[in-house]
C-alpha cells in the first residue's frame, strides 16, 4: 500500500495500512465478483483503520482485477491522496458521503447485483423472507434520485447525490437506487461482504416465492434481530472458505 | 477419525470407524456443496455404524472445506465425545434429536437449499412432481418455530426446539423450516444426498411448472411410492459420479 | 467395441463398429451431461450401422462417465448380445421399441431434461417459439402412462410400455413423459444431441415468454418445416464446438 | 489476416487490418460465448477500418472456437473477397445491409441472446430497466420477417431480407428478430459487444421485474441519453476485463 505518501493529492494520508487488511479488501473485490455480486462494474471500500476522515478503494478497474496495488486512499470528500494519475471511479462519493453520515460503518459495497436491481424499480418492497437475510429486518428504503435532482444519468456523482443517498440510507444497512442498483454498508469488510451476498440470495428467494402464487410469510422484526445477531457471530465461517476461493483457489 | 478417544467430552465413543464411512461423509459436504444445496452453511451427519447412540458430523465449517479430520463425535444430546476445543454448529440439536426419533435413520442433512426455501415460507405445498422426487409423496410438513418457542433467531439450538422439529418431520423423508431452510434423512449417506439434491430438483421444477400458469398433476401416493422404490436401487450410479467429481476431480 | 462377440447373450452381434462411430456416441453422452439436459440419469442409443435389428448403448453408468469400453449392444427386444453380467438400464425398452416402430429413427435420448419436466406435467403444451426449436413443429405429445399401466413407478420398464410410448410418439421427433422426462429421436446421433439440447433451450424459452404476460407467438408450422429443414444442414457447426469441449477439452 | 488478396472473390479487399484489430475482432467473439450471448450461433462482425465498403467476419464456425485465421472480408452485398472455399454464414446479409444502411456502425452482433428471445415473441416489449441499459432508451423494435416474405425459415438468407431488417432497426441500436433473435449495432467493437450482452441482462432483469408483480418503473428517454453517454466513457474497465478472461485465462 503505497497510499501513505502524499505528492499530488489534496489530503494527508492516513498512514500505512496493514498488509492483511489490505488482502482482505482485495479479497472482498474478488469474491463478490465471484458470486456475480459485481460484473465489471461496482465497487467495495473500507475506512482507513487508523483515521476514520479516510477510506481505501480500487481505482477504476473491474473488480476481479483488483490487486493491492490498485487500492487508493481518499478523504470524505472523496479528494484522492494521492492520484498519480489513476482513473477514479465517478461514484467515489457514494462512500465518502456515507463514512461521514454513518460513523459505526466501516466497510461499503455498491453494486448492480442482478437480483436486486428488478426491486429496486418495482413497487413491491424487499423483504427479509429468511434468517440469511435478517439484516434487511429495519426496511429496505429506495433511493429515487429523480427526487433530489431530476432526471439524471443515475449516478451518484457529486457530493450533493451521495449525501441524498446517505439520507435515504439512514441507519440501515442497504438501500436500493432506482434504476441503478444499490449500496450494502456493516462494520467490517466480511460481513458488508456477507450481506451483499445475502441481499442478493434473498432477493432471488423473494421472486421465487412470491412467483408461487400463495401468501408468503417473511421475518417478524424481532425474528430479524434476533437471527442478524446470531449471524454476525458466524461470519468466520463464509469468510474463511471465501477469502480462500479466491487467494488460493 | 481421532474420535475414538475421550479426554474432554461428556460421553464414551462409539469406537473407531471405517475411513471408507468417514470418506463417504467428507464426499456427502462437498457433494452438496457443489450441487448448491449447500453454499457456507449447512451440515451432514451419520450415525455411528457400531453405536446407535452417536453420530459424526464436521465441526462448524463449511462444507465445501471439510476433510477427515475435521469429523467430531456426538452422543445424541450432541455433547461431544472429544471437543478439544473446536468450535460445533450451533444447531446439531437438529442432528441428535432426529436420530433419537427415527431409529432407522443413519444420515442427516440440514441446509438452506435455494428452491426449498420459497416453499417454506409460502402457503404453496412442495409436493412430488416427477419420479425423482418420489420420496416426497407422503407429504413436506413446514416446522414453523413460532409455534413452539415464538420470536426467535429462527435456529433449532437446543433439545427441545430439534425435538419439536422431530415431531414435525414424523415418519417423513422431508420437512422444511419457515424461514430457514429444511432437514432431510434417510438410511444412508448416499440416499440422503440423493434426496437433498433431488428435493432442490423437484421444487425448482414445481415453481417453473407452477408458473406456467396452467393446472399441474402431480404423482399420486401410489405412483409415489413405487417410484421411491425403484429409484432407491439405483442410488450407486449418482453416487459413484458425485464421489468422483469431488473427490479425484 | 467388444459386443461383436456372443458368448451369454441371446442374439448374434451385428458386427464391429468404428471406432469414430463409437466415439460419437460417447461424445453425445457426455455433450448432454455438459448441458445439464442429462444428470446422472438418462441414457443415450444409436442403432447399429450394419444391422437394423440392434442398437448400441452404455451399461447402467451415468453419461458423464461413459468411455467407449461401456457401450453394449442389444438386440430390438432390448436383449444383450453379450452381457458380461454388466448392470443395464431398466429403461432400455424405450429404444428398441422406437427402433422397432420408426425404421428411420437411428439415435434415441432418453432424459430428465429439466426445462421440460414442467411441460410433461402442465396443461399448457410445448411448442416451438423460436427457429432452433423449429422441429417441433408437429407438436409434441405426453406420454401418460396411466393410461397403459395405472398406477405405476413410472418407468418404462417392459417391452409393453416401451411400445406404448412409442406409440405416443407415433411420427414425430420428441414426446414428454408425464412426471418423468421425455424422448428425443433422430436419424443421427449429432441431429439428436440437437434436438435434446434444443428441445430443454425451447422449452426454457417458453416458460420465459409466458412469464411476461402478453400474448405469445409460436412459429407457424410452415415455418416450423422450412426451419427444421435449414437447421438440419448447420449441425456440423454445433457438433464440432460439442464434441471439442468433451473430447479435447 | 490474409484476406488482402483477391484471388477468387468478386470484390478488392479493403487492405490489411492491423492484428490488434483482429484480435479484438476474435475476442468479441469468444466474450459472447462465454457470457452466453452466443451459443454454437451467431456472428460478430467489424467494418473495415480502411475501407467502409468492407467489413470481417468469420467464416461459418462456432463463435467460441474463431481464431484470426478464420476471419474473412466481404463486400456490402455480402460476396467474400476471397472465400477459398470455407464455408460461409448464411445470415452474412444481416451485416451487409446494416452498413450500407447506418455509415456511423462500424460493429454488429446477431445472436439467439437467451433473455431477449422470449420479448422477440410476447406482446411485451423490451425496455430499458436500468442505465446499464440505457441504450435501450429509442424503443426496440421487433422485425416481423412474416411481414416482408411471408412463411420462410426465419433466417436473414437475402440482400432484400437484410434490407428489411436494417428498415425495422432504423436508427437504433438493437432490433429483435420476431422467433429467430436480435441484431445489435454499435460505433466500435468493444461497444457493440457491451450493447449485446446488457441487452442480454437488463431483459432478465425484465422478466424478474414484471414477475414481482407490481408496477414497474423504466428509464425516462431523457435519463436514457444521460446514462448512455456516461456508459459510453467507461467501456475499457469492462472490456479490460472480458479480452483478459478469453485470451490470457
Amino acid at each position: 500500500m503505497s497510499a501513505n505518501v502524499t505528492t499530488s493529492g489534496s489530503a494527508a494520508s492516513g498512514g500505512p495500512v496493514h498488509p492483511a487488511l489490505i488482502e482482505d479488501l482485495v479479497a472482498a473485490n474478488r469474491i463478490l465478483a465471484g458470486h456475480g455480486v459485481l460484473d465489471a462494474y461496482g465497487h467495495v471500500s473500507m475506512r482507513h483503520p487508523a483515521h476514520p476522515g479516510r477510506y481505501l478503494m480500487s481505482r477504476s478497474l473491474a473488480p476481479e482485477l483488483v490487486t493491492g496495488d490498485d487500492i487508493m486512499e481518499y478523504d470524505l470528500d472523496s479528494n484522492p491522496v494521492e492520484s498519480r494519475e489513476r482513473v477514479m471511479f465517478l461514484e467515489r462519493f457514494i462512500h465518502g458521503e456515507v463514512y461521514k453520515a454513518r460513523p459505526e460503518v466501516n466497510a461499503i459495497v455498491h453494486s448492480h447485483s442482478p437480483s436486486v436491481v428488478p426491486f429496486g424499480v418495482s413497487s413491491v418492497p424487499l423483504r427479509p423472507l429468511y434468517h440469511m437475510g435478517a439484516f434487511l429486518h429495519p426496511g429496505v428504503p429506495v433511493f429515487e434520485i429523480r427526487q433530489v435532482a431530476g432526471m439524471t444519468d443515475l449516478l451518484v456523482r457529486s457530493p450533493e447525490l451521495g449525501a441524498a443517498l446517505a439520507r435515504s440510507l439512514g441507519d440501515r444497512p442497504v438501500a436500493l437506487m432506482r434504476g441503478h442498483g444499490n449500496v450494502v454498508v456493516a462494520a467490517t469488510v466480511p460481513l458488508a461482504v456477507f450481506r451483499a451476498i445475502y441481499t442478493e440470495t434473498n432477493a432471488r428467494l423473494q421472486m421465487q416465492a412470491i412467483n408461487l402464487g400463495g401468501s408468503v410469510t417473511y421475518l417478524e422484526p424481532e425474528e430479524g434481530r434476533k437471527a442478524e445477531a446470531t449471524n454476525a457471530g458466524t461470519i468466520a465461517r463464509p469468510w474463511e472458505l471465501w477469502k480462500k476461493r479466491v487467494l488460493h483457489p
